[in-house]
């Protein structure tokens, strides 16, 4: 039977876990492909830390050793990071392996590129394992939604907040005391800096605006926002009012325009990104005929993301046996136009600090009522002799939020803490 | 352009979504494929009724036109029922026609020989559309799995069943009277037998069990426990012990067997299948790189439907593209051998009737210890002069159920109403 060799670059918990799955399910991959998978080369900056490998697999500390390989077929990218890692895909494509990787922030950055880096050199470059880890969301967009125009992808695609937010609403801690549990348990990293501050979502959403409108955004095209000044007081009122509050990604075609945001935002209790705790990750993609799906799964971890590699191997493997590399991973392309801040519409949450004194309450209303919006819910607690007003609002554009807190702004004793989306 | 004729059997619900959504999505068909879709003859039994399409569409009432057409390269096939579709089908395949079908009854009955067929002609035969309507849940199995070794999946997967079961829950319903209104708002059909009795959820698991696990299996291989039976009075019971009921098709593995099962089930109130309601479906697939996965969607409807068809036919376009037709949908496969009782562990809900006298809960306590299982919660009403009693076990094995119930079933004063597995 027929090999089909694989360099690695990269023999971390995910590089780890694809070895383990491709002995582990050797005989499944042979039933699916007719080819066997052997990994022979493997990138490492320390080959004496991984011995344990050594007798199956030759470690190199030689990007050239694997790239120049001419019986290897299809390299691996997960060393991360977007240099030397762009460098190394693209000398491999030039060398004509086929490319999987789960690099984000290299796709998010230079994936038109390097897609057509790929495509001119007839191999393929595939990166499913690049957005919520062990949900297969790229090849489903890809595949199943063809067809369909798809009007909206929002999800739940950061599995270290996540699990911040949930330990925030369910055990009523603070942001603080959350993120340092989710060090303690390795949902975080010590530098928590890329997740908690809503970049590491930016990047998948543009992925997935990618896939699902064939647009190519830039992450600095559309405003994020992270959870690292979320206040816990907030989570609870939220929860009072009969919401949690998740960091939202939302690619939303509006018109002609698409509408992108990462930000905290309030998700009804009984919504099905509601029910989506922990580590774990879901997303939603509404078509104009099939309506609402959802997909969830494991955000990240090493086997999840090998999982999602491993898809990725068996595509690239199947497109070997037919002769048939170097077609799109997505080859559908539009426009992006940003949709005006007067279409965007939605409820918010509104959280405001104000000196308990009479006349306030008016000043907020008359503000209200100068940009045409009005309330839903309205509750006030009292603390340090300051009154604290959290509002769900009716429906308003994002314009009339700006011009709100411009409003606000100008009046030195109205303090907007948060001003969150709200999802029906 | 190079044009794809495509002919079509039926023309209901499914077949004018189709016609809807190749018109309505042309553009972007055309940007993914380099190809035009185009319906060139419908069968159906009555062209008068069809007049609307007439104009564009060459209507027929025999099934010659459309499988004998050399320019048709796709015939899509939207009866349903076993005959004849089963016979238009292999003329089709006979013709070296690839084929798109919705049919759960066909593929769940005649699956294996009609994919040889197809095989040994060179053809496609895809039917995504056949499980979980708009859910693409066959093609996520095959290709997002193909590396890690599914051990369980389980769902919901019949919409009528979930709407009747939504309404007895949230409305407190019986029944009759859910049915009823499942019925006035076209959930469920004037007949709903084979909704109600599980069958139609056989036919999925049957489906869903061969991209799992490679098995092949028949619906008369494994029990199906409809919800005709089904107590308002045990779904509220459930309802206060913390579940929902829900009718579950699940398919395991154990060891070396498969445990496969379609029967009411409770389930968890924070369990991810618990909050899927109405006429949604969802699968659950456990792998074991993966962990939790879930997929979820409308199970039913025209245009959801009709997605799946059309995420087929481009299926079966880029293929042709390609020159790539004939390989398997799913070439995953093994041997089935059912699961031994002893090795299928559940607690169980059980809701027993009896009478309102000493030593009745003796009675039951001293079955129970003689079957080695125990009780984890107890509930005891009256009503009628009859003791209500209603308890979750803690785990048992189906041996240990089915020794409980030969001996229930020899003391005419205990009547077992209801045993459920309850999911964890």
């Amino acid at each position: 039977m027929e090999t089909i060799q694989i360099g690695m670059l990269g023999l971390g918990t995910v590089g780890s876990g694809v070895l383990q799955m491709i002995q582990h399910n050797e005989d499944k991959v042979v039933n699916v492909t007719g080819r066997q998978l052997n990994v022979k080369r493997v990138l490492v900056n320390h080959p004496e830390r991984h011995q344990d490998v050594a007798e199956n697999i030759e470690l190199t500390t030689s990007v050239e050793d694997v790239i120049n390989d001419d019986e290897i077929q299809i390299v691996l990218e997960l060393i991360g990071g977007i240099h030397p890692a762009k460098e190394y895909i693209e000398a491999a494509l030039r060398n004509h392996k086929n490319v999987v990787t789960a690099n984000k922030d290299l796709l998010a950055t230079y994936g038109p590129e390097l897609v057509k880096l790929a495509h001119d050199h007839h191999c393929d470059l595939m990166y499913e394992a690049s957005v919520a880890g062990g949900i297969p969301i790229l090849r489903t967009i890809t595949n199943s939604f063809a067809a369909d125009k798809i009007t909206e992808v929002k999800g739940i695609v950061n599995g270290t907040t996540n699990y911040i937010l949930t330990q925030m609403s369910q055990q009523g801690w603070s942001y603080d005391q959350a993120l340092k549990a989710a060090q303690q348990l390795g949902f975080a990293e010590a530098d928590p800096t890329n997740d908690v501050t809503g970049k590491d979502a930016a990047y998948k959403m543009v992925i997935l605006s990618q896939f699902a409108f064939g647009t190519q955004l830039a992450v600095d095209d559309f405003a994020v926002t992270g959870i690292d000044h979320l206040n816990g007081f907030d989570v609870q009122q939220a929860g009072k009012f009969g919401y949690v509050i998740k960091l939202v990604g939302i690619a939303q075609v509006i018109d002609d325009g698409v509408f992108v945001e990462v930000a905290p935002t309030l998700v009804p209790a009984d919504h099905p990104l509601a029910t989506i705790n922990n580590e774990y990750n879901a997303v939603m993609v509404t078509g104009e005929a099939v309506g609402d799906t959802l997909f969830y799964g494991p955000g990240a971890g090493g086997l999840p993301t090998a999982n999602s590699v491993l898809s990725d191997i068996i595509s690239v493997t199947k497109n070997l046996v037919l002769k048939t590399n170097g077609n799109f991973f997505n080859n559908y392309q539009r426009q992006y136009i940003p949709a005006a801040p007067r279409d965007v519409v939605y409820p918010y949450f509104l959280s405001i600090m104000m000196p308990d004194v009479p006349g306030q309450m008016l000043k907020l209303t008359q503000i209200m009522t100068e940009i045409d919006a009005s309330f839903s819910q309205i509750t006030q607690t009292e603390a340090d002799g300051l009154a604290h007003v959290v509002i769900i609002t009716h429906e308003m554009t994002a314009q009339q939020l700006a011009d709100f807190k411009a409003r606000v702004a100008k009046d030195s004793s109205i303090n907007l803490g948060a001003a969150y989306k709200v999802l029906k």
